[in-house]
């Protein structure tokens, strides 16, 4: 088993030359956001995740949580794992000070979500969901609510819970028949059952807070008709103390492919007279504001899909250092070599590389549009950078995920036979990575977002925006010697992503037609971008001046590798997008 | 859990209309290989796999082979239905009638070989081994070994193993280090330990034969140096009887990803006074019939990703029929309908089905070039067709295993969280996927055997033959109505195998530079030409006027599928060859 190193180097590479973090210290409410402050979070971020959680990812995995009696024991070592991340103050990162937080810019915040991921993503899926619960407090809760139950989820006392999905209603929301009664004294009674709620009960806590969407009596039907409601495990007086056991029971764990480790509940409401829920924000827009929630977590999620593609990677680096198979092709050694000389060997850990790292500028990059959306003094700005955010989140969300799944197979591969042994951990990753292009919104959901509200609303104005930007960098590029091949490659990524753009908007009235390609266009879109950034933050390195010489070297040769060889592919997706729908409806559903 | 069922009717029209069975029965020795003895064999395999072994599959996964005190007892069920199997003849089915077999031919066999792996995959490596076993003892066993094993090893009352892998020799055969000392008698004594051998002990049958890689003493190093052995598990008498227990132990049972139902066994030879073997064929020629044996094993690999895809595919459109989820994008109903109407559902599907096509039609193809190999009554004809069989195998081998990960990952994502529950039965086909490209040669070294053995010792001159037949494909879609931009989409397929094929020839100076992209060149290939197979049975099933109409009209469906969205692929895996082998290799292996 390797053991992880957080990429902080990487990291503080990207905020300086991808996220521009050192601008944002000028900004109001950012001035200790500067790059010092970064590298000390970043590094002791590192040390609790590298020395406590990582170690503790193979053992969730091999003992996942159990459930007996309605109680979830979790895997030995995450209760003292939790009580540290607590006490660490992680939970509160990017919170508001009003509430306990720290309010770091997102930029950072997110370094220390990858680092935290990668160590052990089945723990981090708490800190995770607690968030959620928080920013949905914090959006819509009530100043009475909001005081009960946040300084409590930030301290690690409590954590939180998303109850979204039902058997009958996964992707489609608006089959939720979980109901709320309203009670003479304020409060509802809910009932219902949630499934695949992610630490839906454990012992990590002395409390669990869940966010719960219910409909009330007389509610309109669909999607308009549901309200958010917080139904804490355990009811909380009015002086914060615990009292009695709320109706809400764990019924069943499931039996996961991964992310054994993080206990999936089935949850009852209400089986025993009913579970005592809190009305969040107004009745019937608890989607709206779940949604508010949801582009947080599916930010995270693909933050998770980099995260798990970083640490299969080291793993996979590390194997490909250590063992000793065959004489180099080159014959420039006649005794076998390590396999990190074999050709394919690299450019299996090449592929790797530029895919994490691409993701991480992708993910950093987006993290930087929504500190700006916040933080910069001028509307405008504010206004573009949210859009720029809004239209990043899926791609950050889709293609993170999706390319984790690619790269831990690689890094299986790279391993051989040795990879698919359970106890060299490298298999768990295949595991782990299945689900990340699922929960929060498959892919396929969030290339809907990406068809509709990003792309169709706006007639592709912003993807036409940023189609220029990767112009600007493809023509900065031609002044740049030995770059003319990735100038050339940025410039075809840039008309798949400008085409396909058009084509949605094109197809707006002909919705088979675009939704037969929306994952490809996702797809595209997160390729072409992440390769832009990379090779953009090549350039602002070397024009600052100041970046580390290797570091900067590595960082063009990864570049160029995703410009040869993961760039091109947006041309194919494209042609799926413009030429393929045809195809991928002719067959009628009863021909299969 | 779905049921399976044998896609009878797909293979008979690849049979007909991609393997030219019609033609074949004017061939000596396969009077009776005609469409009508395919038909009843397809369906008597396709009853007992569907029945009984089908439905073990699952059962295998929960409940793997165990190992207690030397003795490894099978999941419960295997023992019946491989005695079921054996009585039915299965294992014969491709091997002489002079050792009791059927003698039919490949083309017939891959038929079987795919049902019996679809069904169960873990179950049919027993089966697969034992063919490797026979057909290395048919090649150079002595008259007298070929008797005492043969015929009881196609009758089922013995199964083979293959014995390579050793702990430092896995890719690299040179470092085998088990070693056999010459006795008085003329037997040998085996001493070494061998990893991964599937099926290595088992209660299936009453006797092991190890086929065994081992040095004798003063063997030359290397590759040079290595003999092949017969070692039973137990010992055979003159008259067949079985005698006492060989010093060879099972001293482990590995833990899988995938493939649980399959004993991967730690062999230990010797530790007792020596594992009495038998010398097949003449010493230090052992690895070359071990090729001999493992060609035919890298084709049955191959047949097991198709297979897989195939039963992948299958539980997707099954879930895909029945889960109602959302309303259709295209406001076609009010009321949500099952996920198999909406478009990412059906382009995933797609893929899955335009894969799995388009490699059955590979292997089929592979299939019948072996049978004209042996059988054509041309001898030009029989040298050119043994020639396409082989550079086949590794695209058979590389391509079918590589694509089956991806149909396996999206059949998973079409059922969503459902797919990830370990309960649906989706999950499996994720995890008993990755060995595919594992083992019996990485899809590197198959990439390895297709650039130096198959494109650079004869000028890349079969490639380019291959490249006119898509040419004369192409030209024949031209003057199809409809299909012009499936022409186009062929030419420039060709044009990357081609190019990519000439850029080998080029740089057999410069390895590092050709096996940067042995991999991308052997994923287009592969594609390349199962697209074209695809393309051509359409074209030859609507020439024949034979073909049933649906079926007809689904093929160019999929064939177009394959033409949109996955033969562009080959322009950007040839642009990764040819471009993109210097940013593979620009990175130190300290840069890392």
């Amino acid at each position: 088993m390797t053991a992880y190193r957080a990429p902080v180097a990487d990291l503080i590479f990207n905020l300086r030359y991808t996220a521009g973090l050192p601008d944002m210290a000028a900004w109001p409410g950012l001035a200790e956001a500067d790059i010092d402050t970064a590298q000390a979070v970043l590094e002791e971020c590192a040390r609790l995740n590298e020395d406590v959680l990582a170690p503790l990812n193979a053992i969730g995995d091999r003992q996942p949580a159990t459930l007996s009696g309605g109680a979830v024991t979790s895997t030995p070592g995450f209760k003292e794992a939790f009580r540290q991340y607590a006490e660490g103050g992680w939970q509160g990162l990017s919170h508001p000070e009003s509430v306990g937080g720290q309010a770091l810019p997102k930029s950072i915040a997110t370094g220390c979500i990858e680092i935290n991921n990668s160590a052990n993503l089945s723990f981090a899926l708490c800190p995770l969901l607690t968030d959620g619960a928080i920013e949905a407090l914090l959006t819509a809760g009530s100043p009475e609510l909001q005081q009960r139950y946040i300084p409590r989820l930030i301290s690690g006392e409590w954590t939180g819970t998303m109850n979204l999905t039902e058997p009958q209603a996964g992707s489609d929301l608006a089959q939720i028949r979980t109901r709320a009664e309203p009670q003479p004294d304020g409060t509802y009674r809910v009932f219902g059952t949630k499934i695949y709620i992610t630490w839906g009960e454990h012992d990590l806590a002395a409390n669990i807070v869940h966010l719960v969407l219910a409909r009330l009596p007389g509610a309109p039907e669909g999607v308009k008709g549901i309200s958010l409601f917080v139904v804490p495990k355990f009811l909380v007086s009015d002086d914060g103390a615990l009292g009695e056991r709320n109706d809400v029971w764990c019924v069943g764990l499931e039996h996961k492919l991964g992310i054994k480790a993080s206990p999936t509940a089935v949850l009852q409401f209400g089986d025993h007279g009913g579970a005592v829920g809190h009305l969040v924000g107004e009745p019937n827009r608890g989607l709206q504001y779940m949604f508010i929630m949801m582009n947080a977590a599916r930010f995270g999620v693909g933050v998770q899909g980099m995260a798990l593609a970083e640490r299969a990677s080291q793993a996979a680096v590390a194997y490909a250092r250590d063992r000793v198979q065959s004489r180099p092709v080159d014959g420039s050694s006649v005794q076998p070599v390590t396999i990190i000389h074999h050709p394919d060997v690299r450019r299996m850990l090449m592929t790797c590389r530029a895919h994490t790292q691409g993701a991480r500028a992708l993910a950093l990059a987006a993290a930087s549009h929504h500190d700006a959306a916040h933080h910069h003094p001028d509307a405008e700005q504010r206004t573009l950078n949210q859009a720029i955010y809004e239209f990043l989140v899926p791609l950050v969300k889709g293609y993170s995920t999706e390319m984790s799944q690619t790269v831990a197979s690689l890094a299986v591969q790279v391993c051989g036979g040795m990879g698919f042994i359970e106890e060299t951990g490298l298999a768990q990753y295949i595991r782990d990575a299945k689900i990340l292009s699922i929960y929060e919104g498959t892919t396929a959901i969030q290339a809907n977002d990406l068809v509709s509200r990003k792309t169709q609303r706006d007639g592709a104005a912003l993807a036409l925006w940023l189609g220029e930007r990767m112009g600007e960098t493809a023509d900065a590029l031609d002044g740049h010697a030995s770059q003319s091949g990735a100038a050339d490659a940025l410039r075809l990524a840039r008309d798949a992503l400008t085409g396909a753009a058009r084509f949605m908007v094109e197809q707006a009235g002909n919705p088979n037609a675009a939704y037969a390609g929306s994952v490809p266009y996702l797809l595209l879109a997160g390729q072409a971008l992440s390769g832009w950034l990379l090779l953009r933050s090549a350039l602002v390195a070397e024009a600052a001046g100041d970046a580390d010489a290797q570091e900067l070297s590595a960082k063009w040769i990864t570049a160029r590798f995703y410009a040869d060889h993961i760039l091109p592919q947006c041309t194919t997706l494209a042609h799926s997008v413009l030429v393929g729908h045809d195809s991928v409806l002719a067959l009628a559903p009863e021909g299969f």
